[in-house]
């Protein structure tokens, strides 16, 4: 168990002392030792002694995956390559792969946020913790293989695949928590009820879910198939890894380990900084990492922040689950909206399939939204009355997500494209630019 | 960098003294707090106090997989579960998956060991490891890892797979060590050329090899590929995993940390133990483990030792490389030869594929070896007398290897069974039993 009172319960002036300390010392030293952040700051005619207090961080530039890209590889370390002990990297699938370098200090701050986590989850030493995420330059497996020592539970690094083996450990082990994607975890839930085991009698009390977008409802079922809670565990490999944010109890927000990570949320067209519960990407800046400081990461990641205190006792920050990236989102008559509402709506309303296009368009001088959604096979055959009622329940489904009213049309089935890899769910008719 | 100059440099009377110290800590833990030992022991009539000496070893029973699988999973640790921090595990390709649990001091101990080892390779701080092992259950991946980090050196681990980002990555970070199986590291060579590049300009100064047998062939092949000294790594799970045996730069026998494995020999059809020198089936016994002691732990792995100081300046004993399993031994005029000399003898003769069958009998008193081989298709080709010529020096070649004079028959190429998974070479036709 790590539970760090001092720090995950302090009052907020004292954590801000704490942060602007910190991000001084880090603005800093990234200024004076590494070359593509001076030339940066130094272009944009901001430098070190600007940051008196906590919003000149809005002074600062934002750093994206562009300029960690041109750093490739090790141009971000704040140390002599020899200093850093460990290197992760993403996957490279756009371009030249994204380097993050630890020195064994950074290796223990990381370790630290995601064992505060685990102890969020309610975890501790007596527990045996199954982890199927990847090992390797993904940070998903490392992170919590590190945060598991930290608290001194029992790790089991099984890594991804081997459904059936999975199963028998859980069995033979004894494993009390699952650490995986939810598509991995509905996968192994529905082995293991094909083999004739219920996943509930296994004794798992927590499971942590990581690496991949999810809603609510998915939740709801990786829950019911394990008899057991899910906790949201959010990070990137560019700030150090998983351990950004996670669930506590309450489950009610992800508390961000604010002494080791600052968030800012801004508005992504505008790029101005927003308030308190307001949705927009998230912005985040190592505080504490030797290694490689980060500061102002653009994630594209959509979310929002509240600084109400949390029902678990924890002061810290909360960010909201990701909701969408900002690459995807379409601001529609002033209100910002992602695809994954529509097919969460879509989900709820029912009687249709999960395929769907959503139309903008702005015939004077207000923004139109068409979702054209795929009929299930029966609904078609039901005819027209029955179509009118469900294109209704979708609207109102839809306008419940997003508040906005939009146009739902009934189409086919297997009428609308289909899409390898990446689906293109937006046709944006408007001439904005 | 880790020399332990203390331990790796002791005289082997102050050695012998720690050893026996630990031993009867180990066997005397192991015989209190877990009760498969203390049955085992009570049923062979020995107890810790009948451990006065190093030699009074010999009176414990073996423990073989069989064992270990019995104890499945958790009953062989000597802690309360929850002090076991980490979980790894063999395949289970052959019944029920062996089990191995460390502490967090076994963990370190387990680090300690491969650091050193690693050192021996001449790496330290300022060298950039890629790990191409796999993580997960299996050690080779986290014994590495763990070694790395205790040398300070930068660990990239890449795990296996995704040979060509191997390469880029290798060229972009400037790796100066690879760990790989021979197999996987021919394989990267292989392709590294296909693309143009020649893996000896890529500053690669230290190869580990691990866990899969190989000869002095294969060895010589990866040091040209890579233009570097590849370095034998041996290890088991059962153990603690990779560590029990690491080559130093005079790559003449593998160097056994004696202060946490006690090494003995013996022979495995009548389970004596053998001297120095003497070829015969490896025992380990573990002298500094907290988690789950394994005493006398029979690996099957024929080897033999040496107690003479190395060139490198290390006291420490050295076994030599792996050159069979005792499942795999034959003994044929009192001379205990295994397949993979008759492969390696086949390999020098040249002129014939790599599928023979070994054909044991003894028509009197004598035993007579057969080896068949198929004759390459030119050689088929080239007639009667050049076959002659061909089999006078494979029989040469295996007499050199095994020292045993045997009867070499060719055959048509494509005509002896293929097998699927592992081969089934020997043909045993003496009524032994």
């Amino acid at each position: 168990m790590i539970w760090n009172e001092k720090i995950e319960c302090m009052e907020r002036d004292e954590l801000e002392e704490l942060q602007l300390k910190r991000l001084q010392e880090t603005v800093k030293r990234a200024f004076d030792k590494i070359p593509y952040y001076n030339k940066k700051y130094t272009e944009n005619n901001v430098f070190p002694e600007d940051i008196e207090t906590l919003k000149d961080i809005e002074k600062l530039p934002f750093i994206t995956k562009d300029d960690l890209r041109e750093s490739y590889p090790f141009g971000l370390f704040a140390v002599d390559r020899k200093k850093i002990t460990e290197v992760h990297s993403s996957s490279g699938t756009t371009g030249k792969p994204v380097v993050s370098g630890y020195t064994p200090k950074d290796l223990d701050t990381w370790s630290e946020t995601i064992a505060r986590g685990l102890t969020m989850m309610g975890l501790g030493e007596e527990d045996i913790i199954q982890n199927t995420h990847g090992y390797g330059l993904f940070t998903g497996g490392f992170g919590v293989h590190y945060g598991s020592h930290k608290i001194g539970a029992t790790i089991i690094p099984i890594s991804t695949g081997q459904t059936r083996r999975q199963i028998e450990i859980m069995k033979d082990f004894g494993t009390t928590c699952l650490i995986f994607t939810p598509s991995y975890g509905i996968h192994l839930g529905e082995v293991a009820i094909e083999e004739g085991i219920d996943p509930k009698e296994l004794g798992v009390k927590a499971i942590g879910f990581g690496a991949e977008m999810w809603t609510e409802e998915i939740r709801q079922k990786v829950e019911d198939i394990f008899g057991a809670k899910a906790y949201n565990i959010y990070g990137l490999t560019e700030l150090m890894g998983p351990g950004v944010g996670i669930e506590c109890e309450a489950q009610n927000g992800l508390h961000i380990p604010e002494d080791i990570y600052y968030p800012e949320i801004i508005d992504p067209n505008t790029l101005k900084n927003l308030g308190p519960n307001e949705k927009g990407e998230l912005v985040l800046t190592n505080l504490y990492r030797e290694g490689m400081p980060i500061i102002r990461f653009r994630t594209k990641d959509i979310t929002s922040i509240t600084y109400e205190p949390c029902e678990c006792g924890r002061t810290l920050a909360r960010m909201s689950r990701i909701t969408g990236r900002s690459d995807d989102m379409i601001k529609v008559k002033g209100v910002a909206i992602f695809p994954s509402q529509i097919e969460t709506a879509l989900l709820k309303a029912g009687d249709v399939e999960p395929h769907y296009l959503i139309i903008v368009t702005r015939p004077h001088v207000l923004d139109e939204i068409e979702v054209k959604v795929e009929a299930s096979k029966d609904l078609f055959f039901d005819g027209v009355k029955e179509m009118v009622n469900v294109k209704d329940r979708i609207a109102k489904s839809i306008e419940n997500e997003t508040g906005i009213r939009v146009k739902v049309t009934l189409v086919e089935p297997k009428s609308l494209p289909r899409f390898e890899g990446k689906a293109k769910r937006v046709i944006d008719e408007r001439n904005l630019h």
